[in-house]
């Protein structure tokens, strides 16, 4: 399926949700969009704009683009909308004519304070919009698209999981190559550039900088977080941890995978990292439990924050999980815990169709980090893995 | 010279910067910058973020970086903060403790309703600041930051100058492989799939969306504006347009060149085909005489735009030109008419160290497009051609 196919699943999809929200008109207004994206756009666009330029999606199925003259031909060659003005001088004039057309009660528009991919609108564009709005009926009519956004970003359709299996699919092959590739006395830098090299072979994205993707942590001495890989090199009796994401025609993957560097004479891990293991698996087995439709995302976090600490483990100092899809960060409802920093998006319920990943890790003191991520999707019945999920520790032998 | 040292000298342009506009403090607020760049950040940091984040940067030198803990080892690596903050739950309490450090009389801010490289601060994240700063000194002091990231980003340093002179000599040596490889019969995918081999071969990236890029006009069947090339073959007695920028080492050409597909028994172009790239050449160094320091940047336009219109032709609904850098729209300060769309942009001087576009086009009907585009460097003797202007038509020969 083509990505203009799946635009056209979104935007009916966004029909439907507008019809849903009770919600008249939804208006993305963005300008040199190569400089600054909207990130609704890649979903009822797939194109950039120049000028200033007007999207409006109707309850009523019907859709208006309004854009610089040079940009109408490649958005009317797409057809997926009823009408493309390309303007000359100024959008004042045909963005107040296209209101007038659709009379609307509320006029949707992209910010967000807590959902980033719905916090496309900047505040120069807001603060133009509104000059162009003052003394029209339209200038108090202007609500949050954020609801919208969230629900048809956040709902994947079926063409969508497919496409976001596949880049799982592919990255579960780069961790078997990992597998066979990883020597003691390797450094990260190595085994970074050895799944680079291969990703870039088959002409894939990276789900997040290329900089930091994967992350490559050896044993106790690697620092943690978006760092690039350095020099420490892979040691018996240390652990080895990936986090990788690819973008495979247009959506990601991101997975976490973890492998032990059997010692001198060791036939399986020592009880302190298999222990650690057996705890990060079982956070994500009871984060699983508790990921169903109707539950916010922080009562998820807490179930696999709970096992951790029960299990005697300081805390993860992130979200348990965040939805994947065009982006390794796909929008709003984070699996979160109740912080200043995930303030409202850990309220937001989950949603069958939502795919989200499963993450979360430990320390294993002069061992190295245990860390675990999976990538799942709520149905009505349940969870899906979409990966396949990492059930045991995977060996290095010298 | 190193990325890291091209934002070291941009980080110290910015100190002058803001002494030169008695600003106290330049706070860049952004998060998840992968979905939403702020385009200042390329200038200040060159790296993402993840959480919510603020750069600070005073007129006394000193700079903070608030970042998500894990976003933080990788910003000390750099070592262009003095102090790099990460906090692990919410950014609030860091930021405030920093502007207290600074006591600022004012705090510039990412918005520009002219300036798309100036509008990084998206409207939610701008309340999530406000919320912030509510019942703090610091609630009223907040300024749009437009004039310091205009001057920074187009007052371009030396080693910025001989990123983009690089940029425009990978440009031109391919424009000399499309006059060896262009013959009647070929369409424009097949010319643009020429040009886009090249330079993909070479590791390079696009000035602007690869599909568009390069634009490729055969003849006068091909709509105009920002199209994929399509199926429209090359014919003798037509012209050939491409408009071409590429991405080196992060800093971008923009150029446009001219070719006449002689017909059979021509030696030279026919007179409508000569007379309109006279008039367009004519029209470029009209407007390049009346590029100089300190006039507003309509003027230019205006210049170029009178040539054309005194040689009978009808105006170009554009820009006559626009700054170049990093991107192929490069910020402030267009070289355009006083429209609705240019507003505010096109009443800023011209500077010093700016780099420009200068282009415009003519039709010629029954052949084809005219259109040239130039790139130079503003001096405060007059203006440096960065690229090698052409200065007449270009043949192929069937």
């Amino acid at each position: 399926m083509s990505d203009r196919q799946i635009i056209e699943e979104k935007l009916n999809q966004a029909r439907h949700i507008l019809n849903e929200f009770d919600v008249d008109l939804w208006l993305t207004f963005a300008r040199e969009t190569v400089l600054l994206p909207d990130p609704a756009l890649e979903l009822i666009l797939g194109l950039h704009v120049t000028w200033h330029s007007a999207f409006l999606i109707s309850r009523t199925g019907r859709r208006v683009a309004i854009v610089g003259h040079f940009d109408a031909e490649s958005i009317r060659q797409l057809g997926l909308y009823d009408e493309v003005v390309g303007y000359h001088q100024g959008i004042g004039r045909p963005l107040l004519e296209a209101l007038d057309q659709f009379q609307p009660r509320h006029v949707a528009i992209n910010y967000s304070q807590g959902d980033v991919a719905a916090d496309g609108l900047t505040l120069g564009n807001y603060r133009t919009l509104q000059g162009y709005l003052a003394n029209t009926p339209y200038a108090n009519r202007l609500v949050s698209a954020e609801r919208i956004i969230a629900a048809l970003r956040g709902r994947k359709t079926n063409t969508e999981v497919a496409r976001v299996r596949q880049a799982i699919a592919t990255t579960e092959a780069l961790f078997e190559e990992v597998s066979h590739y990883a020597r003691p006395g390797m450094t990260q830098r190595q085994i970074a550039q050895f799944v680079r090299d291969r990703v870039d072979g088959m002409g894939l994205g990276y789900a997040w900088e290329k900089e930091y993707n994967p992350i490559v942590t050896c044993g106790p001495h690697s620092p943690l977080g978006h760092v690039a890989p350095g020099d420490v090199p892979l040691e018996r009796g240390h652990t080895l941890h990936l986090d990788l994401g690819v973008r495979q025609d247009g959506y990601c993957s991101d997975l976490q995978r973890m492998w032990y560097v059997l010692d001198n004479g060791e036939m399986s891990a020592p009880p302190d990292v298999q222990q650690a293991f057996d705890t990060v698996y079982g956070a994500i087995k009871a984060g699983e439990a508790a990921l169903q439709p109707g539950v916010p995302g922080w009562q998820v976090d807490a179930s696999a924050r709970q096992h951790i600490v029960n299990a005697g483990y300081p805390e993860y100092m992130h979200a348990f999980g965040h939805l994947l899809g065009r982006t390794a960060h796909d929008g709003a409802t984070v699996l979160g815990p109740q912080w200043e920093r995930y303030r409202d998006i850990c309220e937001l319920p989950v949603e069958v169709d939502n795919v989200f990943t499963l993450e979360l890790h430990v320390v294993v003191p002069n061992r190295g980090i245990m860390s675990l991520e999976e990538d799942v999707l709520v149905t009505a019945n349940g969870v899906n893995y979409l990966s396949h999920p990492q059930t045991q520790l995977w060996y290095i032998r010298p």
